[in-house]
C-alpha cells in the first residue's frame, strides 16, 4: 500500500517517523506493508530532521497525489488552498485522503465528502478534533446507536494554557500569552487560537457529527478570550470558579435544532473540565442512554496528532484491502443552526453601581423586564466602589444581551464590569 | 435487517425499547430499518415492561438463532453456556454477533473470534467493558497506529462504589457492600464483582486489544477488596491516598511480555482516577505517541450498556449493508503474558513492631536482602503502638512477597497489619 504525505513539518515529521518505527506492527495490522511514496513539500534543500531517502520530496504535490501507484494521501499542510484541491483531486482519483484540516472541513467539509463519496475512497480526519483523543470515531461510531443531546469541551490547547497560567498566577492575558508563546503552545500570530477560530472549526466538526447534519463554520457563534482580565479571573476564582474556553454543541429542547458556539464561560471549580490544566484538551458528551461521558488527553503536538493519523491510515488502508468504505459523512438529520439570541444560558454579571437605596430594586426591576430571572445578588464594597454581582438563571442569550443592554443605559449603573456566561453547574 | 435478541433483562429490554424509539435514527445510520425478528427469554408470559409483540417471545433461542431471515444476534444473556452455543451457531450460520458478554470473550474467545472468521461475520462486543464508554474501539482502531504501554483503569462500577463509600463515610466493608445492594449496585451474591471476577474479564479483553495478542482469563491475576478494612481506607486518607481497584495491563520495559493484574491499590488523591466517585467507571491509556487519554462514564446500567450494544448493532448493519466485515480479532503480536511475580510494582506497608532501638536497622537489612529499596518509612505510636509504616520504591512483586514473608518472620515484627500497592504516581 502505497502513502503520499503533503507537508513535513511537525505532525508529517513524526508521521514519518512513526512509519518507518512501527513499519512491522502497521503491516500487520493493516493487513499489508505501507510504503511511503513521496513528500510534498514547499522548499527542497531545506533541512529536515527525519531519516527518509532524499529522493522523495518533492515539491509538486499534484503530481504526487495524481500518481497511479498512490493509495492513500495523508494531508499535513493545514489551511484551504492548496489543501483542499489536493484532497479533492486525491479522492476524484479513487484515493483515499486522511487530514488533520480542521480549517477546510468546517469551512468546506460539503465539497470534500462529496468527492470522497464520488470517488469511492475513504476521507478519515480524526486528527482534525483534539488531537490523539479519539473522539470522531467514538461520536461517529460507537454513539451511533444513541442520541447526543450535548458536546462540551475544551479543544484548544493553547487558550487553556493561557486562562490555565491566569488562573493559577493571577498572570495578566498579555503575559500569559507571551509565555505561552515562548513555551511553544502559541504561535507567533496567535489569532486563530485566542480569537476562537481554531475551536469554532472544531465545534462545527463535533455538531455536525453529533447532530449528523450539515455545520458551516460561519454559523458557529465565536468569541475569544483576548478581553478576559486578571480581574475577571480572579473574581471567578472567589466565586469557586474557574475560566475555561468552551465548545458547546447543544441540542434544543425540543430536538429539532441546535446551537454551536465558543466563548469563555465560568464553570464551577468542582466540573471535572475545571481540572483541565495546561495544553490538554477534553471533552464531554451527553447522550440519552449513555448518560455523560468524557474523553481527556493530549490536543495538540506533532506525536500525538500523527497518533490519531496513523489510527486512520490503518483503518482506511483495511478498508482498501477489503474492498470497502467506513461510514460516510452522515447528514440525514438535516437539523438546523439555531442563532446565538436562542441558545440558553446562565450569566455572571458584575455592575459598578452608585450606593443608594433603591439600585437594586432598579436592577432587579430591568431584569425582571427581559424576563430574566435572577439566582443570587451580592453586593461588595461601598461609596464609589459599590458594585453588584448577579448570577442569573437561564435565559436565552437573546434576553440576557437585552438585559444587558439595558444596565449601560441605567443612571444608577456607572459601568458594567464584567460579563460571563456561566456553564456546567445544570 | 433482521435482528435476533437473545435476553430481556435489565439490558434486552432497553434494547428493546431503543430499537423502538429511535427506529427512524437507527435505520438512517444503518442504511436499512431493522427489524426484531424475535426475542429469546427463558419464561414465557412472565410479566416484562417492554413494550413488543408478545408473538416475537420465544423460548427456543436455538431455533430463533438458526433461521434463515435473521442477519444478526444481539446476546445479553451473559454466563458461558448457553450464550456460548448459540453465538457459535449463529456465526457459523454467517450472521453478525453483538455481545456484551465478558466473562464469555474472556474465558473463550478464541472460539468466538474463529467463528466469526469462518462464518465471515461481526463480532463486536463493546459493551463487554465499561458499558456506555467507548473503549474497545478507541483501542482496536483509534490507537491502530500507536504502541499502547498501559491500561489503567477502574472497571468495576461495584466495587468503586463501595470503596468509594469507604472512603467518604468510614464504613467497614460489610457496611458499604449492604449500601451498594440496597441501592441496587451490588448483588445478592456479590462474589463476581468484590473478588474481581468481573474486572478480571474486562482486563482480559482490554490487555488482548490494547497488545495485540490473545490473553487467557486463567493468566490475569486476581485480587478482590473484601480483605480491605476502615483502618486501611483511613491510613490512605491520611497519607494522601485513596484505595481503588485497578485493573491495569502493563508491557514489560523490554515490551515482549505483558502483566495483566486486577487489584486493590493506593492511588494519589491527585490522579485523575482518584476523583472517580460512586459507580462510574473510567480508564486510562498510556500509549508511546498518543501519551495520556482518559476515558470516564458510566460503566454499567441498563441504558448505558444498551447503548454500547446499539452502537454496535449500527456497525455490524452498515458493514452486512456493504457486504464486508469489521476489523478482525488482532492477535499478531503473541506477546506472552509474565507470571504477577515479574510485576513492576510499588509497596505500602504497615508493621506492628516492637519498640525498642535496632528495629529499622533490621527491617531495612531484610528489604535490602531482597533488593527492596525504601522510598519513606515512618513511626507511629510507642510501646505496644508502636508501627513502622513503609513506602518502597518500584520492584519486583516477587521480592516484595519475598519481603513480606521475611518480615512476617522476624522476631521484632508482632505483625505485617496492611500491605497495600500502591499505583498512578511514576
Amino acid at each position: 500500500m502505497k502513502v503520499a504525505l503533503l507537508g513535513c513539518g511537525v505532525v508529517g515529521s513524526q508521521v514519518i517517523r512513526l512509519m518507518h518505527e512501527q513499519a512491522g506492527d502497521l503491516a500487520a495490522r493493516v493487513g499489508a506493508p505501507l510504503e511511503l511514496a513521496g513528500v510534498a513539500v514547499r522548499r527542497l534543500g531545506r533541512k529536515r530532521d527525519v531519516d527518509v531517502d532524499p529522493a522523495l520530496f518533492t515539491t509538486d504535490a499534484e503530481a504526487l497525489v495524481a500518481r497511479d501507484d498512490v493509495d492513500v494521501v495523508i494531508e499535513v499542510i493545514g489551511g484551504i488552498e492548496p489543501a483542499r484541491s489536493l484532497i479533492v483531486s486525491a479522492l476524484s482519483k479513487g484515493k483515499s485522503v486522511v487530514t488533520a484540516n480542521k480549517a477546510l472541513l468546517a469551512e468546506d467539509g460539503a465539497t470534500l465528502h462529496e468527492a470522497a463519496r464520488a470517488g469511492n475512497g475513504d476521507l478519515y480526519f480524526e486528527a482534525s478534533v483534539a488531537g490523539a483523543i479519539p473522539l470522531l470515531r467514538p461520536l461517529r461510531e460507537s454513539l451511533a446507536g444513541d442520541h447526543v443531546k450535548r458536546v462540551l469541551g475544551i479543544v484548544n490547547g493553547t487558550t487553556n494554557y493561557i486562562l490555565d497560567k491566569m488562573d493559577s498566577t493571577g498572570a495578566s492575558f498579555t503575559d500569559a500569552l507571551e509565555e505561552a508563546q515562548t513555551l511553544g503552545y502559541a504561535e507567533a500570530d496567535p489569532t486563530a487560537d485566542v480569537e476562537g477560530f481554531d475551536a469554532a472549526a472544531k465545534a462545527a466538526i463535533l455538531a455536525g457529527l453529533a447532530f449528523h447534519s450539515r455545520v458551516p463554520a460561519a454559523d458557529v457563534h465565536r468569541e475569544g478570550i483576548t478581553e478576559i482580565t486578571a480581574t475577571d479571573v480572579a473574581s471567578a476564582k472567589a466565586m469557586g470558579y474557574v475560566i475555561k474556553l468552551l465548545a458547546i454543541c447543544a441540542r434544543s429542547d425540543d430536538g429539532r435544532s441546535f446551537g454551536v458556539r465558543v466563548h469563555p464561560a465560568m464553570i464551577p471549580r468542582t466540573h471535572p473540565l475545571a481540572g483541565v490544566r495546561e495544553a490538554y484538551n477534553a471533552v464531554f458528551v451527553e447522550a440519552e442512554s449513555a448518560g455523560q461521558l468524557m474523553f481527556y488527553g493530549k490536543g495538540a503536538g506533532g506525536a500525538p496528532t500523527a497518533s490519531a493519523v496513523l489510527g486512520d491510515l490503518v483503518a482506511v488502508g483495511r478498508n482498501r484491502l477489503a474492498g470497502t468504505r467506513g461510514p460516510e459523512e452522515s447528514t440525514y438529520a438535516d437539523l438546523s443552526v439555531h442563532p446565538m439570541g436562542e441558545t440558553v444560558t446562565r450569566c455572571h454579571v458584575a455592575l459598578d453601581v452608585a450606593d443608594k437605596p433603591g439600585v437594586l430594586a432598579r436592577v432587579a426591576e430591568l431584569f425582571a423586564k427581559h424576563d430574566v430571572s435572577i439566582q443570587t445578588v451580592r453586593q461588595e464594597g461601598h461609596g464609589d466602589d459599590a458594585q453588584l454581582v448577579i448570577v442569573t438563571h437561564r435565559a436565552t442569550d437573546a434576553a440576557l444581551s437585552a438585559t444587558m443592554e439595558g444596565l449601560r443605559e441605567l443612571d444608577i449603573v456607572r459601568a458594567v464590569a464584567s460579563v460571563m456566561r456561566v456553564e456546567g453547574d445544570d
